[in-house]
């Protein structure tokens, strides 16, 4: 089975490998039409016979994941993204999620802040959280001191407490629990813009607009849409607790499942097809389950159906988006990864493999028991000795090399990153 | 001494890295309204007390020197120096010097076609030599096959002969020994443009534009002007095999000496002034001499003369800027050296020192006995076993880190992309 990946990747890379300066041209033109989202993650599965984004995150949480070295190249996209927002721009408030006990999260903010310092901006982090009522400093995980203020509203401009009144105010809050009212009618340019969160997003709305991406990328390139396209629905109308929807959902299950039985058919691929089940509103891998049957969803167990029914900040989940599941043959040591890709403006600035030791190559990775595996080297751990994490960075930032195979790590990255793209590229035609 | 360099360097950059959100924006406000060159490179010395560009080079050869662990810097900056130049490219016509037996220059091509590659273009080199007149590879100093193809014109365009018809026509040809008449009048964009040359252009134009350039800078950051940027003047009228205005060089030569001894005493600097006599519009290191009184200029011997008298291309040097000389105080192991920092678009993509183990650091290093030397690891050597070259390759790309010392490698290498950044939005103003 992995040999057989392996070939199918090695022809899918060796693909958009010749075709990169057409790719790059393409993406050149959209990007003039569209505007870049500030930045993003993507969430990649490969199954060598198809490989597409399953998610897109339009605020990141990972930055202090990725690999220091290549600092460089985020720097400069930094600086696009920036002068692209808000061209006159001298400093920054940075908004973060209000969970200021989890020192990974903080990680992740401090990296995001030394980036865009960088770019040589002055950086202040403003917290939405009503226990930060002063600047108040915090330890990161890798022991690093962030400094959080309380975000102070003026008329319609957001600053901090001392009169720091920038031009741009950058979103690392997904508004998963609604946009809070201090947030609403702001002037300064706010970034990713309060529709991108999750009060108003839906992940049915992205792959609906990363169907025409994907049709017109296939066409670009002569290959099959579907080869980089995963099927979906919408299902609505549903409460777990109730069982309210149940057989609506199973029939929308079985549906796909059919239409993925009849590709696998027409393209001789002898997998089992599934499908992925996720809170059309939501994030953090909550809400997700893998489905091989229609059957499954009728026969939720309560656990299961309580997983279901309630994400992040305690939302109720009413609507799923039902999505072709890919497997994922993508291995750091024996265990199933996905690569997740991320960017700044349009550009890609480094990525890591998720992996989870613990789940199969047929399931929602981003769970319980996920670890992030070193390559060859291991990040410091954090400053007290809890569950010591690691995780697979990319030794490099997948700039293609036409001089070494199609299948040769850095041209993988190169066709992960192109992949990532065309989801950003959806992301920002959503945004409109 | 060099402890006192080392102090005054301390307190220079500390002044610098303080200062950086305010540096950054000038530069992107500057941006806005100077378009950037399409690349470039500056030669830096550092004295402690002063640092400043000393030359800028619109027609950068040595883009294999840069370390290629940041190629994805490069590749981000190359993106958008295309784009600047010409949205819709797909393919660059590369056109490079005439030295086709030079095979570290065959090398620099190489290299420079690598990093617009991997920035999705398709790149041909297009030669103006007589002798290739049809395609021929050519093999590189670290043996890579580099094929150059005769420049076909065709109307007002240029391309080669199977029809490849590029957007954009990119010149690693300082035009030296003049237009040739095959590049005059094109309608494709041509970048740098054809009067960078060096056949209209002249040092102290460039230093001209940098006067400008250097007092805002210093308004900005609040230092004394002098200390980022040199004296000269230009003497013209000249033929030093006749003899011709020795008389009027050695009294520009005087008044410059005299005006740094008074700069000298006024800051308390115990160094003894020194001049370097230039070639205005020249390269390659020849007619170059430093002068440390009006007497050396009208004692020069014959050997002397002949060295001034000529640089490349057998152009006669009858124009000349006398420069303020600038103590460099860099050293790599024993040797003196000079940073020399590379850019693309807005952005510094790498550098390297240039060390000159038989020059003292009031001299000229671009010179017979220049060596690159390793810092922590060389590079593969040439295929055959001729003059090893080495060079001391930045190991960072000077990105800032204000949680380091002001002294911090990356920290001095920032405060030298600030500086070289001067000199490029310099010659941005020089080519408008």
């Amino acid at each position: 089975m992995f040999d057989q990946f392996e070939q199918h990747a090695a022809v899918f890379q060796q693909v958009i490998l010749d075709k990169q300066s057409e790719i790059e041209a393409w993406f050149r033109t959209k990007w003039q039409q569209h505007r870049p989202p500030f930045y993003g993650s993507v969430d990649l599965r490969n199954a060598g016979y198809k490989m597409s984004s399953i998610d897109m995150n339009l605020f990141p949480g990972g930055f202090n994941n990725i690999n220091a070295d290549f600092l460089a190249a985020a720097v400069l996209a930094a600086q696009d993204a920036v002068e692209r927002a808000c061209p006159t721009a001298k400093s920054i408030l940075l908004i973060p999620e209000n969970h200021t006990r989890n020192t990974f999260y903080l990680q992740n903010v401090y990296a995001l802040s030394k980036i865009l310092e960088s770019a040589g901006f002055v950086v202040r982090i403003g917290s939405l959280n009503a226990e930060v009522t002063e600047a108040t400093a915090f330890t990161t995980a890798l022991c690093d001191e962030l400094v959080l203020e309380p975000v102070v509203r003026t008329g319609n401009r957001l600053g901090l407490a001392d009169g720091f009144n920038p031009c741009l105010v950058l979103l690392n809050n997904d508004l998963s629990g609604g946009v809070p009212e201090i947030l609403q009618n702001i002037e300064q340019v706010m970034l990713p813009p309060i529709k991108g969160g999750w009060t108003t997003r839906r992940k049915t709305q992205h792959f609906a607009a990363y169907n025409q991406v994907a049709d017109e990328f296939a066409a670009v390139i002569g290959i099959d849409a579907w080869d980089i396209n995963p099927y979906f629905e919408q299902a609505n109308g549903l409460n777990f607790h109730e069982r309210e929807g149940e057989d609506q959902l199973a029939d929308v299950v079985q549906r796909l499942l059919d239409k993925i039985q009849a590709k696998y058919d027409e393209k001789g691929i002898t997998d089992t097809p599934f499908v992925i089940v996720k809170a059309d509103a939501g994030t953090y891998g909550m809400g997700v389950m893998s489905v091989k049957s229609a059957e499954e969803v009728r026969k939720l167990n309560r656990k299961n159906r309580n997983k279901m029914a309630v994400i992040k900040e305690g939302l109720e989940v009413s609507e799923v988006i039902v999505q072709e599941g890919i497997y994922t043959y993508e291995k750091v040591g024996e265990a199933v990864s996905e690569p997740v890709v991320y960017m700044m403006d349009r550009f890609v600035i480094g990525g890591f493999y998720r992996v989870n030791e613990a789940r199969g190559m047929d399931e929602n990775l981003n769970a319980t028991g996920m670890r992030f595996i070193p390559m060859d080297q291991e990040v410091p751990y954090q400053c007290e000795d809890a569950d010591k994490r690691h995780f697979e960075q990319w030794q490099n930032v997948g700039v293609a090399d036409h001089s070494l195979p199609a299948t040769a790590e850095r041209n993988r990255l190169y066709v992960y990153g192109v992949m990532a793209r065309l989801s950003l590229l959806a992301a920002a035609i959503e945004l409109e």
